[in-house]
């Protein structure tokens, strides 16, 4: 039995633990035989101390395998994920797996729930009527195989102790660690069966990284944890001050990603679409270059066979197909609210996390984990930035049921715009950095 | 209700905390309502953060008023205690309090009992038979009256919160932190309902604080604790490298300090009797200065008066007054094991933490709380520092009733001295600095 107030005390005196007992620990954890007050102050020694690479892909290791871990090596296929660190109307899971699997890199795609500003990937697929989030594992493995796509639900199964630890450090002000962030992340995606991980490591106002280094320390951090287990990761950190795309909420981003799938669709979520495939191409040796992972992503996206794929999933996991078709079809909110510009000018910028509180204070969001989402809420912006607008105008939609935060949603998302004069602002791409685990810094 | 989380989170970003939620804080993890997992995360932020002279104040005044606090306001002698961080043979508060008591200063001592190398206070006095440390509080309070002096344990009302907080340190490596400690001592102190206190900060390789910056640093933090509530506190920073005096253990501990009350003892024992003594006058205002204050502890322990006033002690808490009069009858061991020098030469050091170690080996303190104390055991140390040796003189004195570490002990009483060809140490006073609430260094 390990000592466990002698690991904390090393943790917190900046001591190197061993992987062993650091494995011991996540079991012990997990298993509740090391009390919920050790955890507690363990993890707030690691906040403050850190961990050092070999001690992350230990800890990361045995929450790995601290549940099952799902093999796909009877598909031939590469199997390539995506996980974002999560942004404001990031629906890009949607049309990025169709189109991947288009091009044939399979993606096994398991997503959390979780709490924020809009529902998570899954919340989104279920505005589809029908979806199923909950398939069996054999079910995912045989779509993976025969349609190079499945989406579901983390299970009771995977990562067990990711789970136990979350819900503790959720709790214990342990939540905003990087090497706990990044060993969470790796632990839930390496149970997936992957041969290779893609990051969208958002910064900016509308991430939970704001500057520009703990975004790209967290990147690191997981492309370490990924080599360490022998998966390539290839880290994109992307611009997260105004939202993605047009719509925030739930049917309202199936409904812009089926946009894209059709190859038309906000110009930014296309770009994110585009350029977080290419690497997964590129990873999954489906394109040799990033450049002939774009064009392929493109065709795809252009020609229908992204949408297609897309529309094959949604049948095969039990959703209502019609939708796919006639995305009218999809849950539409009681009342539609037109918000308008107080001023005319340009627009210099929208704050993402006031338009995602805006959107949960209309029902889109879970703040507590017992919350229900109403899929057919949300929030439309008809300007983003560098738009001109004239007073007046209408600048956005709230789509709306409950009425009961309503006024509070509209002073949010109003307070979110900021208009003025100009100078228009510079247009930056969204991507604003690419990390790969080849580079010199990437640690191993 | 507080939002606990948010309390851990302003900590651990090194923000201040109110004084009410500091209190409410501490009323929660002593009722329960707080978590021990978010306590223990609390910990482990102050810990890294330390706490603000304000923080510091609310937190012991909360922990002190989360039981009872003695009132002592009847009597009309200034009441004064003193306390010590903790030394390997301690035995101070013995002579310290009669011979106060007996100079007009009242000293109302209630001790903790904890771990250690050998029993704290309490156990000590429990080898004289009989001596009674659970005496309710209204008889605490008439003997305090009556003859200046009484001796009890901490009861299960005095400061809760530091019980369950020192429980809760002692499993979650937090017990290593300076406002921690002081205010552990501080919440306890002050229930006794003192007038001021003299601290006995112990430094050196016996102590806990091995560097003079830290046991600063504590003494200071008690001090600005004290200042804050209104209660005059003297810290002597005294040296805790060589046991003090010649016993360790418990009843040839007793027979140590009942020398030193009849004007003999070991000359540290007596001096650190004196110097603390002295400053205890003095903030008791018995005497105008520290000299003044010296002079009078030294004719009472040599005119007998300290004396009578512990053997009256002894009486009125149902001791064996016999034994006060006649040491031998104190328990003795069935066996005195003589342990010789190894070489001719002086000593150059006795390393006081493996005496203690060694004295614990053999049954005189505690590892665990559910471990019994023999109080017939323990070390008499027959040469201390600077004291010439030859080949195969005695040493030192293992008093041994259980043998089965007898060899263990041995190893480590052998391995604690240092003997060697000189030149001879330098001598150090017991006393290496005093600390005082009027000093500009003090804490507010």
């Amino acid at each position: 039995m390990i000592h466990v107030q002698e690991l904390i005390t090393r943790k917190r005196d900046g001591g190197e633990i061993a992987a062993a007992d650091l494995a011991a620990l996540v079991r012990g954890i997990t298993s509740g035989e090391v009390p919920d007050y050790q955890a507690a102050a363990f993890l707030m020694a690691v906040y403050f101390r850190g961990m050092t690479p070999r001690e992350l892909s230990a800890w990361a290791d045995a929450m790995l395998h601290s549940g099952d871990v799902i093999d796909l090596s009877a598909i031939p296929a590469a199997k390539v994920d995506k996980h974002s660190t999560g942004g404001v109307g990031d629906k890009i899971s949607l049309p990025l797996a169709a189109a991947v699997a288009a091009c044939g890199v399979a993606v096994p795609m398991v997503s959390g729930r979780g709490l924020g500003h809009t529902g998570g990937t899954l919340d989104k697929l279920e505005a589809i009527p029908g979806f199923d989030v909950r398939l069996p594992v054999e079910r995912f493995r045989q779509l993976v195989g025969e349609i190079g796509v499945c989406m579901i639900g983390q299970t009771e199964r995977i990562a067990p102790a990711d789970r136990k630890l979350y819900a503790l450090r959720d709790v214990t002000g342990t939540v905003e660690s990087i090497p706990l962030i990044a060993s969470s992340i790796m632990s839930k995606k390496l149970a997936e069966g992957i041969d290779a991980l893609v990051l969208d490591q958002k910064v900016g106002a509308g991430a939970f990284m704001k500057k520009i280094e703990d975004a790209r320390a967290l990147a690191r951090t997981i492309i370490g944890i990924g080599k360490a287990a022998g998966k390539r990761v290839t880290a994109l950190v992307t611009e997260m001050d105004q939202p993605i795309g047009r719509a925030v909420g739930n049917a309202n981003e199936v409904a812009e990603s089926i946009d894209v799938l059709h190859g038309a669709g906000p110009a930014d979520t296309r770009e994110l679409t585009i350029a977080l495939g290419a690497e997964m191409l590129v990873l999954g040796k489906a394109a040799a270059t990033t450049a002939e992972g774009r064009d392929k992503l493109a065709q795809a996206l252009d020609n229908g066979t992204a949408f297609q794929r897309f529309a094959r999933m949604v049948v095969e996991q039990g959703g209502d197909v019609r939708v796919v078709h006639d995305p009218g079809r999809l849950p539409q909110p009681r009342l539609r609210r037109e918000v308008q510009a107080a001023r005319s000018g340009l627009v210099l910028g929208i704050q993402a996390d006031s338009v995602g509180v805006a959107a949960m204070l209309l029902g889109a969001g879970r703040r507590r984990h017992e919350d229900v989402i109403d899929p057919a809420v949300g929030i439309d912006l008809l300007k983003k930035v560098g738009d001109p607008v004239t007073e007046g105008e209408t600048i956005a939609v709230l789509l709306v049921n409950d009425e009961a935060h309503l006024a509070a949603a509209e002073a949010r998302l109003l307070g979110a715009y900021r208009l003025g004069d100009g100078p228009a602002p510079a247009v930056t791409p969204i991507v604003r950095e690419v990390l790969r685990d080849t580079d010199p810094e990437a640690a191993a």
